[in-house]
């Protein structure tokens, strides 16, 4: 067994250390995220740290870095109140990873990576139109976390568009029919295979662990 | 393409709007967390809401659910301080899955799904012996989320475990090596595979996006 402690942490080179943090958690969601300025401008941002709050009211979250020279999927948020939330697939999943390059403040990422803008009707913020699972949410409230400058972005789903045949009966997404992806790290991909579903679990019908 | 809007969501069959809303956030990691109570019992349970927050310092989130009848995890962090978040691979996701079962209060999930307690030198908080990922934390804050009742719960990385030859040189876990598994809803496990690794993204060194 290989131990890393708070020490040897804190001593490790700058991106070796990212890496290590960023990879240390497992699996991530990757998820576009779809804005707009009060001025027409799209702006389009890959995040890795989209988390499911709850069910019932629908609240997603995201984590939102420093905001300082970038942030314009924060200000767009703030200053409007809507933004989508768009599941990467294998067939965009190169164009998603180059919406994290800095472009000139203008450019619409949507253009530079080759993605199309997709409006809903009556929802202000662009949908990305190669997604086959997406949504439109509502902001609901920003909470500041004062240890690192991060932000927790909440907001409540107003819209969801599957491509056909995704939903399932019991309303589980057919993530991996739709060839979403999952990240590792900041630049590793992956494709994730069903290998397995279990039913609720009971303390008194417990399988026998093979 | 299916929309469903607000008011459809709202009208849908309790379960199937849980796994719809579990589901639209994408692939999402599988934790299992680790705590102990003052009297020496131990918890074990499976979180699927554990976000990175930030690489220096090393900071991890979860989400717990309204804290009530069950709770333990959150319980037992607040009274001492420490926990450990270990991955789940797929020797162990059938384990792993059953935790969430409603165990008497003096059953520990480690004996009931037959995963091992083992200790670090110096702290408190029990890993999972069979999981080849894992990290010790110490509890920096908790954020209410006054929305739905849950809580963001912060904590700080202490010590990193990973079995041998899973550090890449760049710093990176080789998850997929280690069989890492990541999960959709709320009981449907997925192996992912390596598909792509790209490049820090420049904007004056776009690819062609074949």
């Amino acid at each position: 067994m290989r131990t890393i402690d708070l020490q040897e942490l804190q001593r490790l080179e700058r991106f070796k250390r990212a890496n290590l943090v960023n990879s240390i958690s497992g699996f991530k969601p990757a998820n576009l995220i779809g804005t707009i300025n009060s001025k027409g401008q799209t702006n389009l941002a890959l995040f890795s740290s989209v988390v499911h709050l709850g069910a019932d009211p629908a609240l997603i979250g995201f984590i939102q870095r420093p905001v300082g020279v970038s942030g314009d999927t924060y200000r767009n948020i703030i200053e409007n109140g809507y933004y989508t939330i768009n599941q990467v697939s294998t067939e965009i999943v190169e164009r998603a990873h180059y919406t994290s390059a800095k472009f000139d403040p203008e450019v619409s990422e949507f253009s530079a990576c080759q993605l199309t803008e997709e409006y809903a009707e009556g929802f202000i913020a662009p949908f990305v139109k190669e997604s086959p699972v997406k949504m439109g949410l509502k902001f609901v409230e920003e909470i500041f976390i004062k240890h690192n400058n991060t932000r927790l972005i909440i907001g409540a789903i107003q819209l969801i568009q599957l491509e056909e045949g995704l939903l399932a009966e019991d309303g589980n997404i057919l993530l991996d029919k739709a060839n979403i992806i999952s990240v590792s790290g900041l630049e590793t991909y992956y494709h994730p295979a069903k290998i397995a579903q279990f039913p609720y679990a009971k303390a008194d019908q417990l399988p026998p662990f093979n």
